[in-house]
């Protein structure tokens, strides 16, 4: 690995994501197609997952993805109900899935276990395929991120989002996200040229701010507010545009920065008016979009599929809060709390 | 309904909550027995739910209970998948919940719509029985709160949560459940009378704090977090305590407040080290629990069931943030951008 000319790590893995998703389509194409011929023969009731941290949040990409494109309801199983609860799962007939990107924490482990003694069958994502977490898995998708060095997670995040949309794809047979799949390493290669100097300034004096989404976007938005907390020491949140209506919208003073991912889907009209009502009540709001979808918006290229532009949308965010990092005067490679790899009970 | 002597509806309402609790307890016991033996006899392979706002919370709260005490998986529904997205839910056998206290939002009726057609059986917990949500599910169950006139919603919270709790200790059988269940109106009414004093200056001060707990009492922080925001327009955020130890850690500086939900439950010992490393860290650690987690805790009594002693703590901090609202200047009851039933879609 060697540094880019701002220095960053981060930086330089956040231009490799596009060359990481295309290893990935092409290298595991037989297994996206078996886990499909597996989801599509057995139906599971459910689909429970487990994660930590970024990878949490491809998760909840995921959720959205197959609940929207399947009908089947995704779990998100908190790790804390098998690692220090100790519940005894019920999934006969179920799919458990496992994010992690060293495939080492002890508490992830231990829900796939329970998982595993409670029927169901179990599958892996990981970056580091010889780890605990997959030599115990029924399955495994690597996602040939190769090594990451920035603590702050990119390419292993957009390579794992990848990961749970292809599997969607190949359980639902959907020919939008087949489309989309192709288009998106060029996708997300445009997208690290993405013009975001017009949220610069707002996000390098912000206090707090807001991210938000719907659906897809809005899981998008939850990775975007911990890279802000990560690399910047900014307080960022993520809220669903529907519940940054209700109690949250109390926090907005004039100039408060809520930055949306709109992507081109079902959602993108309430999605517009939502935001402009926001701007009425004196949020300063950006959008970043293929679509104009709010005065200020940082214009990224689509997919062809809605559900999967959240993920070129979150390369120009990388961009982005890479730079408030550094303007606001820290590191993003090294926060000085954090460590890459955290194992937790 | 009469204002409290410090003149805030929140406050009375809060005083209110064990009286709403006895209520639900005493005229609902039928319908929890007949959920229970319909839960026990066809073992749903999944619940479903979906609310918003604090009611969500209350169903983070159901999530931990249900999924720690009978092992099923509950799959929390974002209301735009089928609002928005028009998903085709899948949900033979499954069970499908909805919390609402007006029981009129349209997003979460489109939810219990879609899992009706999938093979779902419907259950409404709401405050208005005779709403649009309630005369259309399978089963409803009444929380019993009486009307609820400051925006902050606090005795209608407590009572959603007390029948969620109720609901699985029937499902279950608990013993323990069941013997806490009948403490806990004693609980809520005792810890209305909680000294808080101790964490008071530092969250009239503070900018942004985080609420922190595991398993049920990380559910509560999340409604914490969400009333920060609403009454005292306090940038609160919630994490589970393993989360926190991931990214989230960056923003704590020196003094930086965090409120812990510690009950005495299976998390106990390893949130109270923890914490003591947030503490270490810098952190202003607070908890509220009926052991002294941390040097600065704010005692309350237990139920007897850990996992029902956060709502007693929430109580508790309902009286702390009320207080800490008017200190900052604003009305807990009227917050300017915020009404009582919020309509989404």
């Amino acid at each position: 690995m060697t540094e880019s000319d701002n220095g960053s790590l981060m930086h330089a893995e956040t231009t490799e994501a596009a060359a990481a998703v295309e290893r990935l389509l092409s290298s595991e194409a037989k297994t996206f197609a078996e886990l499909g011929r597996v989801v599509s023969a057995r139906r599971p009731p459910v689909v429970t997952v487990a994660a930590r941290g970024s990878s949490d949040h491809a998760v909840s990409f995921f959720k959205y993805l197959f609940e929207i494109n399947a009908g089947i309801p995704v779990a998100s199983i908190g790790p804390s109900v098998a690692s220090v609860y100790h519940a005894r799962l019920h999934l006969p007939g179920a799919l458990h899935l496992t994010v992690s990107q060293s495939g080492a924490s002890p508490d992830i482990i231990a829900v796939q276990e329970a998982a595993k003694s409670g029927g169901a069958t179990t599958v892996a994502i990981v970056n580091v395929a010889d780890s605990p977490l997959a030599r115990t898995a029924d399955i495994v998708i690597p996602i040939h991120a190769g090594k990451e060095c920035s603590v702050a997670a990119t390419k292993s995040f957009i390579a794992s989002a990848a990961a749970l949309a292809a599997l969607t794809q190949s359980a639902t047979g959907s020919d939008a996200l087949a489309a989309g799949l192709q288009r998106l390493p060029t996708a997300l290669d445009e997208a690290c040229s993405a013009d975001y100097e017009r949220a610069l300034a707002a996000f390098v004096q912000a206090r707090s701010v807001y991210t938000t989404g719907r659906g897809p976007g809005f899981a998008i938005a939850l990775e975007a507010a911990l890279k802000a907390k990560e690399t910047a020491k900014l307080h960022a949140e993520a809220f669903s545009l529907a519940e940054l209506m209700h109690g949250p919208m109390q926090l907005i003073d004039e100039g408060f920065p809520v930055l949306a991912f709109v992507p081109e889907d079902e959602a993108l009209e309430s999605s517009s008016q939502a935001l402009d009502r926001l701007a009425g009540l004196g949020a300063h709001v950006f959008a970043i979009s293929s679509r104009q979808a709010v005065a200020e918006t940082i214009a990224v290229h689509s997919t062809g599929s809605g559900h999967l532009d959240p993920l070129p949308a979150l390369v120009a965010y990388y961009r982005l809060i890479e730079r408030v990092a550094r303007e606001r005067g820290f590191d993003p490679d090294t926060p000085d709390k954090l460590s890459k790899v955290t194992e937790t009970l």
